[in-house]
C-alpha cells in the first residue's frame, strides 16, 4: 500500500517534506498546492504538478493524506480545520498554549468529514512531549525539564529584523550549561528563565546605523530579550551568510525522578535532539504521521489525534513482525 | 477507576511493583502471589495477603491486571501463556531472539481467554525499543547504536560467582566513551562487540583461592568475557557490601540519520536512562502498561500487545484533554 501525499504550502516546511517523501518507499508525492502563482514555484520531484491552493479540495479522490505546511500564528488555525472536511490532514501546529481550542476545532472538523486528523505533530510539540508522557507514566514522582538548542530561532530572528538599522540577523537559543548539568545530575533545580538559556545573534546593521543603540534595543526588548542573558555579535552580511544561513535547532527533554518504598532511588530520563535542519526534521514527523493517518483512517477512525493518541507501529512502514523481530 | 494488581513472584521485581504501586493513586495492590510458603513472605504493604501461586486463578474477579515478576528463562513462557488465560497480564519477558516465539503463544491464549496480555515492557525490550522504533520512522535512511550501562549485570555477575574460588561478585557493563562520543558526533562508525563495552568485576575469593587462575578463567570465558576488555578488581566481602549492593544500570539509545534531497543534514536522536535501581524502573514501566491493559480490556480489546501497539496516552494517568493541556 502507498500512501498519496499532498503537500499544501511550498515554504522550507514543504520542501522538506518533499525531501522525507522520497526517502520513504511507501510514500508518493501527489500534489503541491500554493497561493503564489503555480507556475512560479518549481518544486525538486519531476512529473508531480503545483496547483492553485483553490483547487485543492478538487484532488480529495486522488490524494490519501493533506500534510498541511502553513504556519501557526494565521494559516493552520483556519487551514487544518477547513481541510479535514475533505481530507486525512497533519500540521505541525505549534502554539502550546492554543493546542486544546485548536484540537477541538479540528476534531469536529475532522468527524464531520469522515477523516483523521492529526496536529501538532514534529519535535516539540511532539517529539519532545512524548517523552515528557512517557517519563511522567512511568516516573509519576519527579521533575520535568525541557531546554531548547543551541538553534535558530525563526521568531526571535525576526523580532531583531525589525528593529530599525538591522539590515539581516539571526538568532540563537543555548542552554545554559551548568543548568543543564545540575539537571543531569538529578539536583532538581529551581531554574528562572535567565537560568536555563542564553540568547545570542549575529546582527548585519545598515549602513550608518547606531550599534550601541541597536544592542541596547535588542537587550531590551520585553518578551523576547529582557529576561535572558544576550549577546550580540555585528557581522557582515557575507559572514552572515556563509556561516549562520543554516536552520539547525534541537534540544534536551529530561525527567529526573524517584522510585522506592522510601524514594530512596533516583532515576534520570534523557531525550536529546541534534538537528542540522529544524523543517528537514519536523517535515520527516509529518511523513510518519501522514502514514500514520492514512492506516487510522482505512481501519475507520475519525476525529483529531496526537501523537500520544497514536500507537507507535502505525508510525513505522516496518509490519508488526518486523518491529517485534528487530527494534524490541 | 482503580486499577486492582497482582503480583505474581516477589523478588526484586516484585517488589519494585509494588512500591511503583504506591505512587500511582489509580492503582491498588490485592495480593501477591508467590511459590514459596505465603507465612515465610513478608511486603510492604499493610493489608494485603500473600497466597500461593497455585491459587492464583481463584483470584480472577478481584484483580484487574496480574504482573508476572517472574524469570525470562524459564518462568514467563510458562506463566504468561498460563495466566493469560485467567487475566490481563503483563511481563517482562526480555530474551530478545525469542520475543516472536512468546508473542505467539501469548496472543493464542489471551484472545483464547478474553484478556490482553502485554509483553517485554521494561527499559530494553521497553523504553529502548519505543525509541528505536520512533527514531527509525522519523528518520527512515540511518543507522541505531544501544550502549548499556554503566550498569550491573545480573548474568555476568552470576557467571563469575560459578567460578571455583569466587565467594562473591558484581560485574558492571561500561560503554566504551570513544565509542559513544563518535556516535554521538554523527559519525557513523562501525564498532565491534569490543570496541563498544568494556567489562569491570568485583570478585570476592574464598580464602586460599588463586587470583590469577580465577581472572584468567575470567577474562577467557567464552559468550560472556572473551570478546570484551576486561579488568578484574579483588576486593574484600565488606566492601562488596559497602560499594557495590546497589543495582543500577541505564544506557543509551542512539540514532543517527540524514534528510535532505541530497541527504545533506544530519541529525542525532538520543536517549538515555540513568537509573539508581534496574527492578524498580523496569516496575515502574510495567505498572504504567497494566494501566495499558485494564484500559484496553474494558474497551473490548483481546490478545497480545507490546509498547509498540499501545497508544502513548493509554500509559498515562493523565486525561487526554490533561495531556494536550499540559505535556504536549
Amino acid at each position: 500500500m502507498s500512501t498519496r501525499i499532498g503537500i499544501l504550502g511550498y515554504g522550507n516546511l514543504g520542501r522538506g517534506v518533499e525531501c522525507a517523501i522520497r526517502q520513504n518507499k511507501d510514500m508518493e508525492l501527489a500534489a503541491v498546492f500554493t497561493r503564489r502563482a503555480p507556475e512560479t514555484v518549481s518544486i525538486l520531484t519531476e512529473g508531480v504538478a503545483v496547483h492553485q491552493i483553490g483547487t485543492a479540495a478538487d484532488f480529495r479522490d486522488r490524494i490519501d493524506v493533506m500534510v498541511l505546511c502553513g504556519g501557526s500564528a494565521t494559516d493552520l488555525p483556519v487551514q487544518t480545520v477547513e481541510y479535514a472536511k475533505y481530507f486525512n490532514v497533519v500540521d505541525s501546529f505549534d502554539t502550546h498554549a492554543r493546542i486544546p481550542e485548536h484540537f477541538e476545532g479540528v476534531d469536529a472538523a475532522a468527524k464531520e468529514g469522515g477523516h483523521v486528523a492529526v496536529i501538532s505533530a514534529g519535535w516539540d510539540p511532539g517529539m519532545f512531549s512524548l517523552n515528557r508522557l512517557y517519563a511522567g507514566a512511568v516516573l509519576p514522582e519527579g521533575k520535568d525539564y525541557t531546554f531548547w538548542g543551541r538553534g535558530v530561532s525563526q521568531g526571535h530572528s525576526d523580532a531583531v529584523r525589525r528593529i530599525a538599522g538591522v539590515k539581516n540577523a539571526k538568532q540563537y537559543t543555548v542552554p545554559v550549561p551548568a543548568a543543564l548539568a545540575s539537571v543531569r545530575a538529578g539536583e532538581n533545580p529551581e531554574l528562572t528563565t535567565r537560568q536555563k538559556h542564553t540568547r545570542e545573534c549575529f546582527v548585519v546593521l545598515e549602513e550608518g546605523a547606531d550599534a550601541a543603540r541597536v544592542e541596547q534595543e535588542i537587550k531590551t526588548m520585553p518578551n523576547y530579550f529582557a529576561d535572558y542573558d544576550t549577546t550580540v555579535h555585528f557581522i557582515s552580511e557575507e559572514e552572515l551568510l556563509t556561516n549562520h544561513s543554516g536552520i539547525p535547532h534541537g534540544g534536551v527533554v529530561i525527567r529526573s525522578g524517584v522510585t522506592g518504598w522510601e524514594k530512596e532511588h533516583k532515576h534520570v530520563v534523557e531525550y536529546q535532539l541534534k538537528l542540522d535542519s529544524n523543517p528537514e526534521f519536523t517535515a520527516s514527523v509529518l511523513v510518519a504521521c501522514a502514514r500514520a493517518a492514512h492506516r487510522l483512517s482505512l481501519e475507520g477512525v475519525t476525529g483529531c489525534k496526537t501523537l500520544f493518541d497514536i500507537a507507535p507501529a502505525y508510525l513505522s512502514a516496518k509490519s508488526g513482525e518486523e518491529l517485534r523481530k528487530s527494534l524490541l
